[in-house]
């Protein structure tokens, strides 16, 4: 069987904890891992590592493939989108990948950013499911309702599937009822609620993408023939540029809208497991613990007199008094107070927030580069302070500035430097003027981290400054 | 006359934007000028610059001065306390000041941090109570009670001032009476609220302090021969080692319990002025502009669907949803969250770091120093990195550190650097080494503000790792 995690989320509704840079698969909501690598961890007793794929957007590559190595997923294994056109590419664009590498396997689609609590019984229905995909079925994961929840989609059971006690013909889907209809369903029975798990073999549904998707259908071999493997170290696979255009004209369509819903061999498995889709903050008090008054506060909070609230820092000291389901979330350049009844609002916080065009919604302080990250400490017109983290055995690209010098002083590891013909070993505790124009490169050849403080200075100071001459990772 | 404010609040209340450090009176809290600005500013139409002393903790001594400079208060008028000891001793200790000058001359208290709306109406009323002050009264300011206030010290007032129109004798006083007799006063009449403005004359005030504080009143000749002036620039008023035993051993009472409440003659002259102690942060919807939805904002946030909500930011974005009646106080280092209705709490807030021995209640990651400041950007176990702002002609002491090195970049004006034997000028986007234990000194001899950014590398990165030979300052 091959497990297919569709990682494509923008994740806006877990602002300003996520961004368009950092989405809600690649966070740490809860606990010590992030949700994708939750969502990996889990698939591993049933899928071997190696037949773990993932589709993500291009933006997200690096990191996903970052997050996901420890568990044996190789870069290979990650499809990277130009642009996100819904789930019916991304599971299209996936199938025909494995296609290739078998027709008749089972194809298990997860999502990458939902919490289930008994991982053990998640893999049991999982295998009495591929089972019934083997058959030709498009099998869907039902979850038993446990409230009348509007925000989700429900599948209505139909007939028993011959010969497969516990599965059931889809008699229809309904996406997100109002709270009547939802307090029917659950009083009628026999509804479950659609969590994007989908079991099918490859070559079914490449079969129904012909059928009801044939512009996706058409395109998928252009879309294969321009994937090309990309960089040194991160080979995930991504489109050139003609393959791109492909993508981009591809129809933007749910597998549920665009297959689902008009199949005739859709079945369902209801299942009583643990379920979250972790939609937006409130869900925190769901899938994390809570102390006696209900609140679910990070460690540096200071509460007094507070019930049933949620407060996410990042190290900052925060005080809260006297709160009632009240949302906080702090980063270090956003803050996000929120009434907790009202946590589906904070997408159209962020709407606004893109309307304004800031800066927030796209990157926070730190952004991931494939060498490491950086991390902004301070910005004026006319400097920046930033502290560079550098893994071990990466380097950034040769480059040049036309607008800025920069100083660098080593606080953690050792640098090598290469500044116009002269190459330069920088310890810990010394420190480098870069001059305006020369041509440079800082990499890190040993085993600690490399860390550095950055000041730039010039007439302009902008990321697009940057003239890049070679570049282990491709972006020259 | 003379006038003397009082500057001693430490303002907790105010939590975070108030700390340790830079209480509420040194604070903007509304409109461009501090409050206590806004308070020597409300005075200048009806008392000369020359006669305006201020009373105040001596770790806000050089930055009370350098905020009221500008209004023509030498530093030689503020007087500096070793020790808050409430207002008694403040008083105490201005009158006998003022007792050299001239005995005869009217005094008039005021806090530092209250705000009135209209200071014309506010000095017509000073001149009247100077009148009476001169007859040997001690005349308390009263303000006519617009609510049933429990907060508030309430003045009931008895008969009519011989010969004076509009002033009365002082029946009694009544501290934060409970909710049911405030309401009492309010529907008898007679009552106003104690705003803590007091006139009368040196030789009346200090008679007083020998009748109900006397060991306040012996005390007070020691206290005054040993004030010594203090430096260079900033040569306030305050105490030498034997002064500040003087002091820590006076009694800790309020000007009110020690003398008001026990004192024959003290008179009251109503008011009908917009006053407000701005006692904690939901005053602020008293004092600030209100959006159409009741809400005071700074110019950070974005709003959706929020009321009767108060949030003050420093520049980090603030996305609020649905907020009703919320606090949100947002500084680099600490964030406040907290019902409008239980803004008196933050005190409690307050108390509880303390015990946690929480820095941020002493320190925000600005602070302010006799040569100017220095604003942390990131701290680590081994490093730290600060920006550094020497004022116009000012300089830092000469020094060396035991534990640490430092880099130094210079991102705005130029430096002269003392650097062992050496002099060194640093121009902006110059960078300097400053090794362990080498002899330095940092002075800005230009006209435009000096900036740079500093990395402390060491195995001990503290404040205290410091030995100074000489400070312009007196610190050494």
């Amino acid at each position: 069987m091959f497990g297919v995690i569709l990682a494509g989320g923008s994740g806006t509704r877990f602002w300003p904890k996520s961004r368009e840079q950092s989405p809600k698969q690649l966070l740490r909501i809860i606990g010590q891992n992030t949700m994708i690598q939750n969502t990996v961890e889990r698939l591993l007793p049933l899928i071997p590592a190696e037949n773990i794929f993932m589709v993500t957007h291009a933006l997200h590559a690096f990191e996903t493939c970052r997050q996901t190595e420890g568990f044996g997923i190789s870069p290979s294994q990650l499809l990277a989108e130009p642009v996100g056109k819904n789930t019916a590419a991304a599971v299209g664009f996936a199938a025909k990948i494995l296609h290739e590498k078998n027709p008749d396997a089972v194809m298990a689609v997860f999502p990458a950013d939902h919490v289930i609590k008994d991982p053990k019984a998640f893999c049991d229905i999982l295998g009495r499911a591929e089972k019934i995909a083997e058959k030709g079925y498009l099998v869907t994961l039902g979850i038993q309702p446990t409230r009348p929840e509007e925000g989700y989609g429900y599948i209505k059971q139909g007939r028993t599937l011959e010969g497969s006690k516990g599965a059931f013909e889809v008699e229809r889907f309904v996406e997100k009822p109002d709270a009547m209809t939802a307090q029917k369903f659950i009083a009628e029975g026999g509804y479950s609620w659609n969590c994007g798990v989908f079991l099918w073999k490859v070559a079914t549904i490449l079969e129904e993408i012909q059928t009801h998707l044939p512009k996706l259908y058409a395109a998928l071999p252009s879309i294969v023939a321009h994937t090309i493997e990309n960089n040194r170290k991160y080979d995930y696979r991504l489109l050139d540029s003609e393959g791109e255009k492909i993508y981009d004209s591809l129809p933007f369509i749910s597998i549920d809208n665009g297959i689902l819903e008009k199949s005739k061999r859709v079945a369902v498995i209801p299942a009583t497991i643990q379920w979250n889709d972790v939609g937006a903050w409130d869900a925190l008090e769901d899938v994390a613990e809570k102390d006696a008054e209900g609140n679910v506060f990070t460690e540096n909070v200071t509460p007094l007199d507070c019930t049933g609230s949620i407060i996410q820092g990042e190290g900052r000291m925060i005080g809260a008094v006297g709160l009632k389901d009240i949302i906080v979330v702090d980063t270090p350049d956003a803050l996000l107070v929120c009434d907790k009844n009202q946590a589906q609002k904070v997408k159209l916080l962020v709407n606004k927030l893109k309307e304004k065009h800031r800066p927030e919604v796209k990157l926070g302080v730190t952004v991931q580069k494939p060498w490491g990250s950086y991390t902004g400490l301070e910005e004026k017109d006319h400097y920046l302070v930033k502290r560079i983290e550098v893994n071990s055995g990466e380097r950034l690209s040769l480059q040049s500035h036309n607008h800025r010098s920069e100083h660098w002083t080593v606080v953690s590891g050792s640098a090598l430097v290469d500044l116009d013909d002269k190459q330069i070993t920088l310890k810990e505790n010394e420190s480098l003027f870069i001059p305006l124009k020369s041509k440079h490169r800082l990499a890190n050849p040993h085993e600690t981290p490399l860390i550095l403080i950055e000041v730039q200075m010039g007439d302009k100071v902008v990321e697009e400054d940057i003239i890049r001459y070679q570049d282990d990772y491709n972006r020259c």
